[in-house]
């Protein structure tokens, strides 16, 4: 039996399979994807224990789920009955920090704001910034490639993966990448470890590059009556040659949810938000601010101004920060994440706006505008299944809209489970083949994750 | 017999059978590695030219082997007895340049260098700068991952790839990546063709992300009496927090060699001269050249100065790019590539020095400094067999040096034929497997670049 030969070879405490304990690691926060029951939830606190763990799936057939935080929004983590969660939350050392290399040598379960603040203390910034900061996981991050704010200049997780050590499908534990600054010694494979959901292989440890901490942003804030409005304005800044540090829209659904929460006033003010920021060093940084700032009332902000104020700067990104809880407390939501050339960012919300009405349901947006990648949140109230089914129709509609406009099905999430479809929507039939090769080839015994990200 | 089936199926000038115009296909510029010779040479002028030519292959159970300009130094181009080459200098298209996108959408025979004159008519850049950017082609420098000068600071040509077009190892043509600023619609499929030599498939388009044009750069000028002090001078730039847009050692036989070719002067100022940009914008840039300077001055340089005159600063550079043929006309060059922790530089450096010594062969040095990568230049006389094994000696001690440092076997030139022995020291064997499996998922039957890259 699977369970004994994993009694007899972890300590009693890594093992949970109480049921109500368990329950809390059987899906992420995407409550609308489906999820089973798992056998038992292991807890390692080494890179050996992961690979016990992975050994005595391959020797029992049983399918594997690795989490993290459980923040995915895609069902990524979900579990699958009768399978093993894996959950890195014991496994959250900072190994070592190098000021010289800048780099950072962590394992999976560290949070990301924790490894943040780990850097500062060195002068130096991991950039990748979900939203999810204060809760996921380093691990979750790389697991699903995850963007966040800062994105639209600094890319993604993927642009600072190094290296990572890993326990493959096989059951070794190996290392991949390194931790030079430059290497292309073989084929890219830590790389495409990155965003494949647990499907390829556990990560037992990450090397991640860092950057110099950086000058502090200057914000400029925009007011709009329209989300059309704002779309021109994000256009503007694109084709000023501007490189904003973040550029987030935030809509009246979500300025609205967030005052009836936290009583910021906010929805009186403005339909739509556009919040810019720029952390281009001295004098620099304000002209590019005054730029933005030009760009915002080109585009025909009802109000603009910089903000002088950290605080108030500070306040007005955590409203941006707080959309998506603040609609959570309205009832369940589904989310969307599609990413579409920035030139059709304004097409891409009308769409979703006509998708709400012919649905009839309330879309709210916020949206990472400077890299157009849309979050539509599409929200019903609690126990209306009519609501529910409309919204799922709605869901379709806009992924195809994306991939119509020339996007893709998920910008930062992943596939999960709530994108598979689209992906097949998305990929040519030989591409899904290559993947389904790739996975056989690196998962031979088909134990990790499996019926997650890859359409059949 | 696959020749009647490539006549039947391409026009006859896309053809080379001529044994003499064939020879000038059969190698890139790793002169030491082996190369065999090839029953014809396609050069296809499109993709499903391309796909023709694979299918042939496929059918008649044929290696292909493919390549851009041939400046390789690894040898990942060679071609072997009875294979076809397939050459990409027809396929010069620059397709689309959208300025608010920041994109550009290319055939794989564009130069890189033509590439970058393009963008700038836009206001873009195409970061990605090989010191072959004047001859090698887009194509080219995503099969080995391409570095260069600027990627201290932005990056290696696998930063800017966002998609391409692929023939795949089963003669389909599809497309991988995505046009968006993010995306995460499954496996990291392009990246993985980034770096993989032509062994996992034939690029017949890349999609590559740009940025607006930058300010002009600050140049810092620094001579050194030793190599150990401009590797103190190096890290005193890292402790210093400065991110160069370049950092370039020359060593006393580069400059030797320059100067007895172009008469420049340099190598009676200097035994060591280091070079760094930055292009910080405005006064960022100034304040930053004027810290740079500080740190040669703490490096004990001998004479150091910002270079006021953009003449001036741009000669410094062409001496460095100029190194590697000043070297080639003294005699044949076994080509390094090794890239380690910054902090280990110095000791690297001497190691160098010790091989060459200890081997009795004259070892120049060029270094991309900030990175760690480092390019030792093994010259031997014309025509002196035992000087070669010498150098061939010197060469594997370099390498096991580099891995013990923990460094990397090759930080930019890729694996090819000469570091397949390196790559195979470099990896875990579990790696390695994971390499070949990942091969057979992609190129089933075999065809691809066969013998590149993968150790047995």
């Amino acid at each position: 039996m699977l369970l004994d030969d994993l009694r007899r070879d972890l300590p009693a405490d890594r093992l949970v399979t109480d049921p109500d304990v368990a329950s809390g690691y059987v899906h992420d926060e995407a409550e609308w994807a489906p999820y089973g029951k798992p056998v038992v939830v292991v807890r390692p606190r080494t890179a050996e224990e992961v690979q016990t763990t992975v050994r005595a799936c391959i020797a029992h057939e049983t399918p594997l789920v690795t989490r993290g935080a459980g923040t995915g929004l895609s069902g990524g983590a979900n579990a699958v009955d009768g399978c093993v969660v894996l959950s890195t939350e014991l496994m959250t050392a900072v190994k070592e920090i190098d000021e010289s290399e800048r780099l950072a040598v962590v394992e999976p379960g560290v949070v990301n704001d924790d490894l943040r603040a780990a850097c500062a203390e060195h002068g130096l910034w991991y950039p990748p910034d979900p939203a999810s900061a204060p809760w996921s996981t380093i691990g979750g991050n790389v697991a699903t490639n995850a963007g966040g704010l800062c994105c639209v200049k600094y890319g993604v997780t993927r642009d600072y993966v190094l290296g990572m050590q890993v326990v493959t499908g096989t059951g070794e534990l190996v290392r991949l990448g390194r931790r030079t600054a430059k290497g292309v010694a073989g084929y890219d494979l830590a790389g495409l470890m990155v965003g494949s959901e647990g499907t390829l292989g556990v990560v037992t440890e990450v090397t991640v590059k860092l950057r110099p901490l950086r000058e502090p942003e200057h914000t400029v804030a925009g007011y709009f009556s329209s989300i059309v409005d704002a779309g021109r304005a994000v256009a503007a800044v694109a084709d000023a040659g501007i490189t904003p540090s973040a550029l987030e829209l935030v809509d009246r659904h979500c300025l609205a949810a967030v005052d009836a929460w936290k009583n910021m006033g906010l929805s009186v003010e403005a339909d739509v938000v556009l919040l810019g920021r720029t952390d281009a060093p001295g004098a620099a940084g304000e002209l590019e601010a005054e730029r933005m700032l030009a760009c915002f009332e080109e585009g025909g902000a009802t109000w603009a101004a910089r903000s002088t104020d950290q605080e108030e700067a500070d306040a007005l990104f955590s409203a941006r920060r707080l959309a998506y809880p603040a609609l959570e407390r309205l009832g369940p939501l589904l989310t969307e994440d599609v990413c579409v050339p920035k030139a059709a960012v304004p097409e891409m919300l009308a769409r979703i706006e006509a998708a709400a009405q012919r649905h009839d349901i309330t879309i709210a947006n916020i949206a990472h505008a400077g890299d157009g990648n849309l979050h539509p949140l599409l929200s019903t109230p609690e126990g209306d299944d009519e609501a529910r089914t409309r919204a799922q129709e709605a869901f379709h509609d806009i992924i195809r809209d994306a991939l119509e406009l020339g996007g893709t099905v998920t910008g930062e999430h992943g596939v999960g489970l709530l994108k598979r479809p689209g992906l097949g929507e998305e990929l040519d039939p030989e591409v899904v083949a290559m993947h389904h090769a790739v996975k056989a080839a690196l998962d031979p015994h088909g134990i990790l994750n499996p019926g997650k990200v890859i359409p059949d």
